[in-house]
């Protein structure tokens, strides 16, 4: 590692607080180039960390930490922010099992006011931190550091509502990089890249001119022009501009936020100067800064969709593949997709935001004009699929498992209750690994399958996935197919669009023992390889919901023992339902349920914590056994 | 009923359309007088259908329905256009037992786009079936109408962000008549207030000079002028007013919206010359039009909050109330509030919107600062809240349980992941009578039971309400307390801050018969009648999270038969948590489950709703005689 005799001597804010000015820009080259190397280690969300280096030096410089609070919006740029608050030797063993979060985390901390992971809360959680000193009559300040993606959410415009008509102190620094994961849609980028063009000098020279800054009139960042360049491209390509981007200046304003802006996210020096005026200024503020995602690392700064996260350290040659990968669901459902939309001319897909995570990048190229990224907005995503299933399309809403909680409401009203076909493709059920309990799709089999009309679907490998897929989009009604992270067991993929049989399963193996196992997705192989040494049977149910009644009925018959097995919370989960069906039809046996249990999951190794749990095949085999011995 | 020559000749629009437009206002006058009278008698929502009135005239008369598409948010405003599209004889069933629905409803008419309840969804929905037809050729037009609370909706600005960047045609009607149900908070009011006094003549002047719509110059109404009036006064009291003003005025150019207003929503002549133009525009328009809550009916139009919604005729002299009315949950609630409030200082109290519904006009009387209502933003309002507790405020979140659907994520996340005190104080839960299965609170026992670090009571009565939020309230984790609509069986209320054993529940009635109810929440009353016939044995369970273990195994061990009864969907409910608890514990028991069934309920007499599931005694006691019988 390079010699870093600034970063050596910070270890807590305090630290960095006792550098003079002038010291810090060579700081911000030294955590960038530890960042680099840690995250190159370790893996991670490399280009949004390398991108907030001076921001975040200058945030821990001015604001007293940890009395004020910094809320990391969505959290993906917080490592800087973790480094130079005591975690600086533990950056080696971010993401992993125990050790740091990739995310803020109130636990970890005292310097992380909020644990985050899912994007554009930040507003809203600091103006509760502003309202909460103010009432307890505390001098702390409240800052909010928000993407320009995490503000197409519909939830920032909530908060900055509430927050632009409340007298309070808030300062929202919109970290402005053009890019969420994938690129930006929609109309706010285009209205911030006017902004950058249009609204920069106007922004500084009122500065200067009316706030007495006299700083701000060395801004001229090279970034900023970078930017403004770009979005100049931009701007040709938008109709109509030219009458409208004089009047168009003023989003922040119209919500009662005082505009700082745009100003070069990566001269630390300048930011020190700004966030000291911000600082002593009343009432809501909001500060646009420009920043390059993957700032001071070529390969990043080129392709930040690739860089977003990585999994090891990128080097210029990747080493080559020992062999082919097997596909991951998301693969998998990809491909479905596009075979699907050419067998079938009314299927559209949706995102939010996730083309890449939902393995939508070759469909996009392929059916541009029915693919719709709707930006980081979950609940229209679901209400507009509604909208074009009420007209004769079938919308495909490709979606995380933990993403759909921020869509429950569209889902049940505009969907469910008004039956219309849409398919929630449901990626990443279940343990997630890295990412840790925020992105754990833990859920959602407990909160789908109370909603009527809906048919789920949890596929045990890849082929059932494209067969559950092929059968759920085939239905008319509201239909889900949830599936894991990563990749499946190598099971041979047809490529047909089969279907088969709603709601009925499938015994895999009949045992001679007098234990059965109700499995559903992702642990019937470990069902079947615990069955083994239990001589148990297993039936794969594919459908949570509706359950195959005659299946379990048999099961129950033929087995003194049933153990339900999912990889989702036990509490309501599939095997609750099993118990329901059970009771529903007069059985009285006794059942085991294993599931994820009913406390907040951990991060690292995926198999590691799905072990933890018991959710492997020795898992399995030692809690029946245990169960049994009672 | 008065005399309604022209009315009389129009059932579908298609009658409308054959009228002259100089026949237009006289249609609105009949029609106005025909929706006084009618809801008058039925009851349902009063204000904002009265303002509608030309609106639903004009969009009719112009647009070629049902193949062009409507989609009004909400729906509370519509009701003129039930009259209008063959339903104006079953206006008198409006929201009762097998009559209309009070919102528009997919399976009630062709004409009714899109189902609706929750507020929000239009734009996207709408935007959906645009797409959904460009995609198909058709020459549909889509329509959403919007108010301006719904406006303060995240999912609202989701919806233009994806719009305002499409090659759409879609036109959206903001109107404002400055209220959601409650007066309107938060910036974008403001913003509206602003856009009247200074946009309404920009923006007409632009559109005469520019687009040549010479119908425009008529356009100085009166409604206008009283609105900018009220605004006017708004401003004063705005801060840093005078700087911003000129260039606030573009919120909608800002979301790539081309934008015309204000106008006159009640000149029903002039809407339809705008309509027409506007449907001859490409690409996205917003068209804003100003109405008055209550237009045409004196008392609504002084008090549209009072009149927002009426069960009765409402009448300036109203019957004097026979006795005392039992108190509402709602009105327990709110009394509660008050004096935690005075034993506690930390305590604030939150609603997206619902101050009367959630009983909370008096606590923001007696402590304004601290009251926030966030506006129409559940998200926002949850995530506020865990960034309020993480410094040491205590919130209340007051809030439906049907609308609790749309913050489910903020709660996992923003609470529930971090373990912060915050009380969710749950109204509406389980059936709420004329509203509907769009304000059913169904399922908020089976989303909520999922999630860790949860604690879940269900009250059985006044009393048991606030005790178990005084319980709720005192711990120190996330909590919800859910309680039904409407009023209780009169039990007499303490007036202490008493609290109970979390997770215990109460033996209400020991019986020598071989059968125990598992009692939760409003279905403890109706088991405690059923179960005098069985001589039953009944557990008020008083929270479902935690589960009392020990009651239940004593319960097992003293009966044949539980039977568990829940106000719930019985799919993922508290019933299904007993049964995961008696398998956990190894308890082998036939268990009859009763709750809401898997299907999308109805509307009307919420009695009468609850008898139909058999969640009244007589159902209860005949549901577990065939059981028992088979």
């Amino acid at each position: 590692m390079m010699d870093t005799p600034l970063l050596d001597t910070v270890n807590l804010p305090a630290d960095l607080r006792a550098l003079a000015p002038d010291q810090l820009p060579q700081l911000a080259a030294e955590l960038r180039q530890f960042l680099l190397e840690s995250v190159g280690k370790t893996g991670g969300h490399f280009a949004s960390n390398l991108g907030a280096v001076e921001l975040t030096i200058a945030l821990h410089y001015v604001y007293d930490t940890p009395r004020d609070h910094l809320v990391w919006d969505v959290g993906h740029q917080s490592y800087p922010h973790k480094i130079l608050t005591g975690r600086k030797h533990r950056m080696h063993t971010m993401r992993q099992y125990g050790g740091l979060a990739g995310f803020p985390k109130r636990g970890e901390s005292e310097y992380d006011d909020f644990g985050v992971g899912h994007s554009s809360t930040s507003i809203g959680a600091a103006l509760g931190m502003a309202v909460a000193d103010k009432l307890s009559g505390s001098p702390a300040r409240s800052v909010a550091i928000i993407g320009d993606g995490a503000m197409t959410a519909g939830q920032a415009f909530e908060a900055l509502n509430n927050a632009g008509d409340m007298d309070i102190d808030l300062l929202v620094i919109l970290n402005d990089n053009e890019m969420s994961i994938s690129p930006n849609v929609g109309a706010l980028p285009k209205y911030l890249a006017r902004r950058v063009v249009h609204g920069e000098m106007r922004g500084v020279l009122h500065n200067i001119k009316h706030q007495s800054a006299p700083i701000l009139d060395k801004l001229l960042p090279t970034a900023v022009k970078d930017l403004a360049e770009k979005a100049e491209q931009k701007l040709k390509t938008v109709a109509n501009e030219s009458e409208h981007v004089k009047q168009s200046l003023s989003l922040f304003e119209n919500f009662g936020f005082a505009y700082t802006g745009a100003v070069d996210g990566h001269n630390v020096t300048e930011l020190v100067h700004i966030l000291r005026e911000l600082k002593q200024r009343k009432g809501p503020q909001l500060l646009h800064v420009i920043t390059k995602k993957g700032q001071g690392y070529k390969l990043a700064e080129n392709d930040p969709v690739k860089y977003h996260a990585i999994g090891k350290t990128p080097s210029a040659e990747p080493a080559k593949p020992a062999a082919a990968p097997r596909p991951t669901y998301t693969q998998i459902f990809g491909r479905w997709l596009i075979e699907q939309a050419r067998a079938d001319k009314r299927l559209v897909a949706i995102t939010p935001a996730m083309r890449e995570g939902s393995g939508l990048v070759e469909f996009e190229q392929q059916f541009p004009e029915r693919y719709f990224d709707v930006g980081i907005a979950e609940q229209h995503a679901v209400t507009f699929a509604a909208g074009l299933a009420c007209c004769g399309v079938k919308p495909v809403v490709a979606i995380y498992s933990t993403f759909l909680q921020r869509a429950y409401d569209q889902l049940v009203h505009d969907v469910a209750l008004q039956n219309l076909p849409v398919l929630f493709a449901i990626d990443r059920a279940g343990i997630v690994g890295a990412d840790g309990p925020t992105h754990a799709g833990a859920y959602d089999l407990s909160f789908l399958r109370c909603v009527p009309n809906m048919v789920i679907a949890a596929p045990s490998d890849e082929n059932e996935c494209r067969l559950l897929l092929s059968t759920c989009y085939a239905l008319d009604v509201p239909t889900a197919v949830r599936y894991p992270r990563g990749a499946g067991r190598g099971a041979a993929v047809s490529d047909s669009l089969d279907t088969v049989p709603v709601g009925k399963g499938v015994l895999r193996r009949k045992g001679a023992g007098n234990t059965a196992f109700v499995a559903f997705g992702s642990m019937v192989a470990p069902a079947l390889a615990a069955a083994e040494n239990l001589d148990a049977s297993v039936a794969d149910m594919r459908f949570v919901k509706p359950l195959d009644l005659d299946l379990l009925a048999q099961l129950a018959r033929e087995h003194d023992y049933l153990v339900c097995v999912e990889e989702n919370a036990a509490a309501g989960g599939a095997g609750g339902a099993v118990l329901e069906a059970l009771a529903q039809m007069n059985i009285v046996k006794p059942v085991l349920l294993l599931g994820i249990p009913d406390t907040v999951t951990g991060h690292g190794d995926a198999d590691k914590l799905l072990a933890e749990m018991d959710l492997c095949a020795a898992g399995l085999e030692q809690r029946v056994r245990a169960w049994q011995d009672v």
